[in-house]
């Protein structure tokens, strides 16, 4: 199958299910049902069963999934079986928690080298890793084979750094400036914005 | 209009809406068109009519959208046009960090206490605020009129403390920690997870 007949809302949930499903290994669950993994997630078992229908036939009716296989599928149609290897653009106290994170390498992620524009910080050392001047991201992309670019800059310095980072060779973004950037298509952007995620809340809370 | 009516995909992108407007209306602009919206936003244009259509009409056809009504009536919808008041627990270097993040003032989400479970953060100050002890949490959230928490605990913690924030009242949790928790139905959840965003990203990566 293509990506692109898969929307993208679905492809969205798939690190959900691969979450869910480890924690249910982890608890030693071979098998699970639709309804069990629907409580887990707070989903209904037929939007389970429609998600993972765009993938193919995993579970045998009544008789649930078998995790160990789903969960291996679902790393493969995700990509999870490989390392990807980030930049990080802006070493101040954000980028320093991002790159001091601990929940990236376990699954894969692994940030290569750091940049930032500042003569400050450019030689000092954030987390094992030598911050470089942005002069230098291009070149860095294409030797250590970077393919996602994390930015954690300031607002206003986001669309220009990122599209620095796509021009660099860069495919994914993942931008923490809280601004809407634009990138141009096939490069692939997340936003990581608490303040977008409460206000999404407040839709719901506000009554 | 009641929110049950609204699909949760279109809650979860008007506060990109109203990102991008106010991000317009800096610039200077009066007027924009679904178009030149979906340009910012990398939607379609029907797309966006089709969104801001489960709220009523906004725009004259071929006029364009008026974006200072727009924004306004977007901010009422999503409850933005008040102080929303949050407690965070776990001061951890992520916990420190979010206290420290000056996005979320200015956009009405105040932090107004945070909670910690070990004795050498209890009593300590961070950004201004003084670390209670976990005992406290039911009173504060009741006292201080507190509707969000802010969960930066350990994934191990997680589910036991947003069982603690449930109980002690708040109606909405932002969670940080890398885990699926469980809420009841009723309260509304977001995750912040670079994690999750990555996995999503690299299916689009990955060929």
């Amino acid at each position: 199958m293509q990506s692109i007949e898969v929307p993208e809302v679905v492809v969205l949930r798939l690190p959900l299910y691969v979450r869910a499903l480890t924690q249910l290994q982890m608890a030693g669950t071979d098998v699970v049902s639709s309804q069990q993994l629907g409580g887990h997630l707070q989903m209904t078992p037929a939007q389970i069963r429609k998600d993972l229908s765009y993938f193919g036939r995993f579970g045998k009716q009544g008789r649930g999934y078998n995790i160990q296989f789903l969960l291996k599928e679902l790393r493969d149609i995700l990509g999870l079986t490989r390392e990807w290897r980030a930049c990080l653009v802006g070493v101040g106290r954000l980028g320093r928690a991002i790159i001091n994170y601990t929940g990236f390498a376990p699954e894969g992620f692994t940030i290569v080298a750091a940049f930032d524009s500042s003569d400050d910080q450019i030689g000092t050392d954030v987390g094992g890793i030598e911050v470089l001047p942005m002069g230098d991201l291009a070149k860095i992309i294409a030797t250590k084979n970077v393919t996602i670019g994390i930015v954690a800059v300031p607002a206003i310095q986001a669309q220009p750094v990122i599209d620095i980072l796509v021009e660099g060779g860069v495919k994914g973004i993942l931008n923490y400036a809280p601004v809407a950037p634009q990138v141009p298509i096939g490069i692939v952007m997340r936003n990581i914005d608490p303040v977008l995620s409460l206000q999404s809340m407040t839709f719901y809370l506000k009554d």
